[in-house]
């Protein structure tokens, strides 16, 4: 199942430009009268060509439309974000002709971790990213801020139930890794180079216990310290770039 | 020239427990009366042991003594964060038998990428954190918060001149390396097991270019996506762990 969630706020320059970028479906642009000459020409310019309203109103009207994030005198409204399926995130990956690798996260809560994990997963070509539909941060305007644009191009699935989406990457021949600070195996001891989804638990409690068990191996970073525990966007962003570093050594 | 800025207020259980643990000066503690029960024990009988006066008070009181951060019903004032001196983190280094490691944030400006990147520096046994005076977070309850207690342990030097820092560092044998999403040189294509000091630049500005030149050269992480920008603490956590990596695998 597809969905559609109502209608999403995006705010400030960076993120509406990349969603025009994308090719996004926008409905109508917002610019505050006192900040149009502070905004890049580019993104009227940009509007206008796709042939998207824009109104120019009061620092005041983007402020109710926008509220808590930083709109810095532009605020879009888009079609809401389009979840894809499992079965796409699959398909893209074999498309790619690349070693396929997805993200689970089981969780994660605050929407500026599930930004930040969304821009590294853009910057390191991850296949597709897999969130729960129940206490997780989902698709949103500050994520989408958070994310500087990265939520426009990285795939996102939903998902009912977790576990059963863990056995339909294991049908399709993926390993699955859990990411988790008591594992008895060591990130750069552990070939990554295989098909692959890293699982990130939440920012707390990590991985729950019914995921943990579901997965094929448990692995953790190498802690030096006294506290042994990393932002999650961190420790996903170390992860991610390890699975992409053993895959160009190869 | 050591300093000690006013006091600090510490809030959340967390970071007040760490606060304890690491020995810091705690001038007294509030505790909410509506939040006792689901303290943890240990955080009361540690601050009795340590002989600071708990005194209990309405939420509201809390609310006031550190109002912009979830306190979750306790709230410490500390003795002020004492910065350290460029002597003392080399010191540090040459006293722990380890390949000197430094971290030089030019300019990060928001108080939860430094107290993400206190936190990955205290998992990687980074030996000191040098940020700028001006134009950079400084260590404040935000920060202590979201480096959930490695503000408590990772020394931190705040300096006049990052620049003067820098000829300092390199006088002592330490190699400056910057990161720089524009270098030609790719991370993992990079030897990092010398003594080293890693420069990370501002959210947008990047490094500023009379550091970027006094760098011995710069290194980026590899970009497979369009937007070709990570979170800076992410990029700083990459970065650290590569460190390690090669480090250990030495």
């Amino acid at each position: 199942m597809t969905e559609r969630d109502s209608g999403e706020w995006i705010a400030g320059k960076h993120p509406v430009m990349e969603a025009l970028r994308s090719g996004r479906e926008i409905n109508k642009i917002w610019v505050a009268e006192q900040s149009q000459k502070n905004l890049p020409a580019q993104i009227i310019a940009e509007a206008r060509r796709a042939g998207i309203v824009v109104q120019v109103a009061d620092k005041r009207k983007l402020d109710q439309l926008a509220p808590d994030v930083p709109h810095q005198g532009i605020v879009a409204q888009a079609a809401a974000y389009r979840y894809y399926e499992i079965d796409e995130l699959l398909e893209r990956a074999a498309a790619s002709g690349e070693t396929p690798f997805f993200l689970l996260l089981d969780e994660i809560e605050d929407p500026h971790n599930l930004g930040s994990i969304l821009r590294t997963a853009e910057c390191t070509g991850v296949h597709g990213v897999i969130i729960p539909k129940r206490r997780s941060a989902s698709l949103n305007a500050t994520v989408s801020k958070t994310s500087a644009g990265a939520a426009e191009y990285v795939p996102v699935a939903r998902v009912t139930n977790l576990a059963q989406t863990i056995d339909r990457l294991k049908e399709a021949g993926i390993w699955i890794a859990g990411a988790d600070v008591g594992a008895e195996r060591d990130v750069y001891e552990t070939a990554l180079d295989m098909p692959l989804a890293v699982v990130i638990g939440n920012e707390s409690k990590g991985i729950g216990r019914l995921i943990r068990e579901k997965c094929d191996f448990l692995l953790k970073l190498p802690m030096t310290g006294r506290l042994n525990s990393l932002n999650a966007s961190v420790a996903a962003g170390v992860l991610m770039y390890e699975v992409i570093r053993q895959r160009r050594s190869r």
